[in-house]
């Protein structure tokens, strides 16, 4: 085996660097910033955040590997009797300001305990704010290509578990048109290893043309309400729903980080049921309905 | 005992009509509307939202009362034998245009089992986003006088209890400035019905006059947007941290009500740390360590 818990870490970190200079093209008003922190039970992290007058109103690219003994609240999770954990990854938001243009999530994950149990999660998804399906079609696509050059890829099951796991129950409405979600990959890990970088790679060109052909489209201010609104359905699920938020939060990562997900500016208005046949209406129905895009 | 479910959820519902006529005649550019919903299993409620472009920026006055089995949440949650349950309470949120004005919670609830149990529980507190000394003292004062009013009430108990429950423990803050907060009051319940008809007949004299000295203050933009990034904490609180809440999600409330408690516009900024000596410094520091106010 070759896969070392420096050389997942190490391609976080590259990962992260080559994603804020093709991102850092699309915006001429701003640049990530560099926020290095510590750990005190043992490693760190570097969180960059660009917030601008730009096409991204918000985008945040964090790489966190830390270590130690294991947490009382993780080895709840884990089921494990290990002693140390290590633990990497790299986890990514890009927030648009142009309701036309989709927000998209991406994460990747590698675990390690001093028992030899070692795993690898990760995923990527698209929420639009209007529902473009040329748009969710592409996202869709450039994945499945990636899982098919990997025999350990199963595109029909992690895009299920994907819808599956960004739903909000108490709205009845996926977060978004999903893409991929797997987790806790423990055989074959430098077959996983070699996919993560695949993937890694294929973030670009799953996100950047779809922003390119959204970001300059004129919008008027009841879209904007409306883009504004849909964000709060992504701050409900990311605070009240998402395990790794909530993880985060209870273990005492660093909560500026663990919280840099969190859309710029949010509505919260009474019932914002749109009217039937609008476009409003046709990204909720979707949002309800999981649908295959390819 | 003269304390019943009906007469309980009666004086809530009396209380929702007053309150409502109490914060209409502040503004004057929208007035509470009326949502009745029924809970399949038993029961329903009374949602009461004002949106307007006056100085309440989104009020709240919501009344439940459901009844039916214990749902299985509910039942982990009381560890009792009940097979059925009764509860109503009332809830409110006051989110004020201006930034100079403090948000106004409120919440009074009683609840049964069919073993005989029964309880109170409530609370009000208040989170300004700058600080006026003068506010947090009349604010408090007026809670102080009711609790003294009543042999069965613990004013410093339910201070410190309000302190440590809206504490955001990710932010090492407080929510706001406190207030009181009791719960599962049992014994002499008919004392303590006779308490929550003095503190809800007060809720208007600890707030209104608090209202009235500052909506109509003159703010500035950089003052407008250090009000929405507190009022992201506000919803980190209730989406990530409050019991009520998250029970209410997991238990199939009605969302809509719920989540009225959301304040209507919201920001996430990187780091929204003060400088120090600022006014918003100082309001963070009295959110970091709760101080007796009378």
């Amino acid at each position: 085996m070759t896969v070392t818990a420096t050389s997942v870490a190490a391609f976080y970190e590259g990962l992260q660097d080559d994603l804020c200079a093709t991102f850092e093209t699309l915006d001429a008003t701003a640049t990530f910033g560099i926020q290095r922190w510590d750990r005190t039970e043992g490693g760190g992290g570097t969180t960059r955040v660009l917030e601008g007058d730009g096409p991204l109103e918000k985008a945040a690219i964090n790489v966190s590997t830390v270590w130690g003994p294991v947490p009382a609240k993780l080895s709840d999770r884990i089921a494990s009797q290990a002693d140390e954990f290590f633990a990497t990854g790299i986890s990514m938001i890009f927030h648009p300001r142009n309701p036309h243009a989709p927000t998209m999530h991406a994460n990747l994950r590698y675990f390690e305990l001093d028992t030899g149990e070692a795993w690898f999660g990760g995923g990527m998804d698209l929420t639009p704010y209007y529902l473009y399906e040329e748009d969710a079609t592409a996202f869709h696509s450039t994945i499945r290509d990636v899982c098919a050059r990997h025999r350990i890829a199963d595109h029909a099951v992690w895009k299920r578990q994907c819808d599956e796991y960004f739903f909000l129950p108490h709205r009845g409405e996926g977060r978004g048109i999903g893409g991929i979600f797997y987790d806790h990959l423990t055989e074959d890990l430098d077959a996983v290893d070699a996919f993560q970088h695949d993937l890694g790679r294929t973030i670009g060109d799953a996100y950047v043309p779809i922003l390119q052909r959204r970001i300059a489209a004129p919008f008027t201010e009841q879209q904007e309400r409306w883009h504004l609104q849909r964000r709060g359905r992504y701050a409900e699920f990311n605070l009240a729903i998402d395990r790794g938020t909530r993880f985060g939060l209870e273990t005492g990562a660093r909560t500026e980080s663990v919280l840099a997900s969190l859309p710029p500016r949010v509505r919260w208005d009474a019932d914002i049921t749109p009217k039937p046949l609008t476009p409003e209406a046709k990204l909720v129905d979707v949002l309800r309905e999981p649908r295959e895009w390819i």
